[in-house]
């Protein structure tokens, strides 16, 4: 018996990739492999049980079951360089292990996240939380320099508070969210599998989402079937509640003549005056999750 | 400002509700209620927002799209009396904080766990931890004299052991797994909202199931609108995976002159050969899925 | 049976008690008391055991023992207004429940902080992470000064940026750390004597002590005997590693003429040419050690 | 960059370190160095730091200040077969990941633990949860053959129970704590060393000591610095509380012709008509931490 290991995550280690302007993701070390998921899954199962195929449907198994301890036996350690705010959201997961620089004890680095012109949208009128309309390129470019110059001001001021001679701890105070930071953290597979569902969705923001996208990325290829059986279960699953499935089936069942397009239109006009207690919110995601399952 | 409090919960505070044949699971203590839930979760969304309309519709948004943590800030400590084998389960859930009785320091009680005659069941043949065919009256008396009795001689070698002066940490070995122990936790109630889920499934065994029944009782008068979404989004809820997803679609498009029932039969026949590479239980899943959708 | 309750902590539900020039600390809930502890940890010790005395001395060798697991039954949810860059601090405690303005979905305030003149100290020399020596006035004023200047320039490009109606998730990108924000959380009493000691210790940053000391004195009040046992064994206790008892044991041992003060300089100057393989930190640290075991 | 190694750990992995009668642990994995250790603590102190001049003194500092997160960033993953009382102390540790045999699923094997003649002593009159005197040969013989003979009406009982088709899940309610079962659990190093403090001691019971001792034995090779640290700082360490220490000093600055043993004698008789509030364990603890400093 040998450690297990895994040939592409011993050719990556150590090498840095990008994300954004100036971040990096690095994949210092792992451990275990989908055989390890499988072996360990068995430990539970014991001898009395029929054999279980193979290990890709057993994983499937887990991941479809929620059967997630077998999955927090391989773990994951990366360093990331990334702006402040993307730390804040990173170390919301409680369940793993970080390494955060300490702006007490160094002086920052002179590197900040500029977004690009790409990136620089209107806020959302509708999602508190997201991008909207694109905006004029004169606008955006009076955005992007007005980041560049206060990552710059922000900056100097902190250089000038060190030459004055203020302790680091409270003069990395007028430091902004822009400034990077850097970061090494250990995630167990089924944290990293919650992380990457949150963080690579729609919602997400697009800065973690890059991170996130990354170690996608980096599980597919160490991983295939357990990536396979997320991406199906749990990337592109749709979870249907008990109202949603009454209101889905009565649907279904009244059309005597049968399923058609057309009225599935009026269903979707009918919702809303449905008695289910439905917000707005949940009527629009009513209505994406049946045009998911009609096409 | 007042802490917050619920008139059923103080009610119900220390009162015994009985458990199988000698358990119990007794509230020693909470705290919170879902005004204290709608309000945790606004310090997120802060003043820059609509007024959300009101804490019910917050509290369902909350459980719909599994934003927790404010879920987290209701907690809930409860006492047990409960076999051996059922604390074993319990004290799988690690994200609570337990004090179990200590077999090393106290004599254990003279209370066994005895399945009653309509428990005993014979092995399912299909599910490995399921039970199956019912048995004839015959072998469950003898079943059900055996477990008494096997109680008993449990309880007897144990006596002797501690009359020898043996160490109580050694002599419990002698005890089997019907010993009835006693534990306190406390859950905080998103950790609840998981345990109530996965002990009160089918799947669960029978004797926890009591358990979290009465745990589901409680909280339904507690927090109806809390119990109301977990029972709509995570109870009664199907997922679908994505490739769930496309076989049920292309069955609805396929059927130019509209769904019929008759359809849906060929369509679970010609599911076993489905080139979706799903084992014979996701199979039998995914058809259990359909037949709630379409009644 | 009624709910643990405890007048002091009813009384000061929702009470603002200020911290730092801006912030503040709010308890929202709690639960349990000094009895529930004791009487979690005899669930433990079961019947078999001597009765325990009283709840006070059950409760200092529950302390001084680390059996913690019944102090976990008690918790306490408290709301914060607190600079980002003591957030940053705060939210790295794991074992607890954390909610957070969100600076994605919400407008930040114009509530930065500034610290007082007396706090504007120079970087130690010798320790990373400290303030040293004290700093002339005009040095003072002038630091004084410029973080005002930058939470205001921070503001200003914020609101700007926000007027072009770029995405308050980007927007807030240039907010300085200084920017004050609001959280609610929940410890259990466990996790937050962890809090309390970490936080609360001299090398703690100034401004998180301040929130951490009007923790602890209302843990003071609310339950003296744990609080007591928690300044004996945790905050007022060393602890001497195997080999500095060795060396204190030397020494003692050693002075066949008894114990003197001079003995005992001799001894400090003479630790610098040990051989225990000490570095100067940890050399610096046994003298402070000894210096308090012999006065 | 290549995947950090230990060759100790690399040649063990797969060996059967046998452990009581039955029993075993296995190392299955394993993840990180000292090296690594000391690189994550080193991306908290950041470039701004004095360069700390080596791993080992590194590390030694960590493990001294309870700056315990880069340590969490190494993992085991082990395998242990072990009795049921065994596992119920295992479990207990909430920081790590386990997968049990489930005796739902699986028939259980025809094991138990037999304590061996010199494990078997009579029950401590002072400590609750301890051995005490030793029981003469004709005594320690009947527990013996008692605990064999209940051990094989336990395994008998159960098989009889199967073979009239009882489901498992209810038939090994019979089975008893000495049955070994298995587990596979991953820990990160950080709680491993709270594993091992708290199962190596002496007031740990035996069995489970058996299972911290091979762990602490790997642990040692693998990481010696790590290990030397611990060792010094926590398990062959002693902490004082305030009390603890005015007392300490009242005698030492009391004893005005120097420190004596006889004087030290005196101040033992003289503890126990303290004011200090101690209760009589902790007067027994006082005087232990005493007679390790003065020898």
């Amino acid at each position: 018996m040998t450690r297990p290991n895994n040939e592409y995550m011993d050719a990556i280690i150590g090498h840095k990739f990008n994300v954004l302007d100036k971040g990096y993701l690095i994949v210092a070390d792992y451990m275990g492999d989908e055989e390890k998921i499988a072996r360990s899954a068995r430990v539970s199962y014991g001898d009395g049980t029929t054999k279980k195929n193979n290990d890709a449907g057993l994983i499937k198994h887990l991941v479809r079951n929620h059967h997630e301890t077998p999955i927090e036996q391989v773990c994951i350690t990366f360093e990331m360089k990334l702006p402040m705010f993307v730390l804040g959201q990173v170390i919301r997961h409680r369940i793993m292990s970080p390494n955060v620089m300490s702006a007490r004890y160094s002086v920052m680095p002179d590197e900040f996240y500029i977004p690009s012109l790409e990136r620089i949208k209107a806020q959302s009128k509708t999602n508190m939380q997201g991008s909207g309309e694109d905006l004029d390129g004169f606008t955006k470019n009076a955005i992007h320099s007005s980041i560049k110059f206060s990552n710059k001001a922000s900056k100097h001021d902190y250089d000038m508070l060190l030459e004055k001679d203020l302790t680091r701890e409270l003069a990395r105070g007028v430091l902004n969210q822009n400034q990077y930071t850097k970061m090494v953290c250990t995630f167990n597979m089924r944290s990293l599998m919650n992380f990457m569902q949150l963080r690579k969705a729609d919602d997400a923001q697009w800065e973690i989402q890059q991170y996130a996208n990354v170690l996608c990325d980096i599980v597919k290829v160490w991983m295939p079937n357990l990536w396979d059986a997320f991406e199906d279960y749990r990337l592109n699953s749709i979870t249907l509640s008990g109202r949603q499935i009454e209101y889905f089936k009565s649907f279904l069942v009244g059309a005597t003549d049968g399923y058609s397009r057309d009225l599935m239109e009026d269903f979707y006009n009918g919702i809303n005056g449905n008695n289910m207690g439905w917000s707005k919110g949940e009527i629009r995601e009513t209505i994406e999750k049946f045009e998911r399952l009609v096409g």
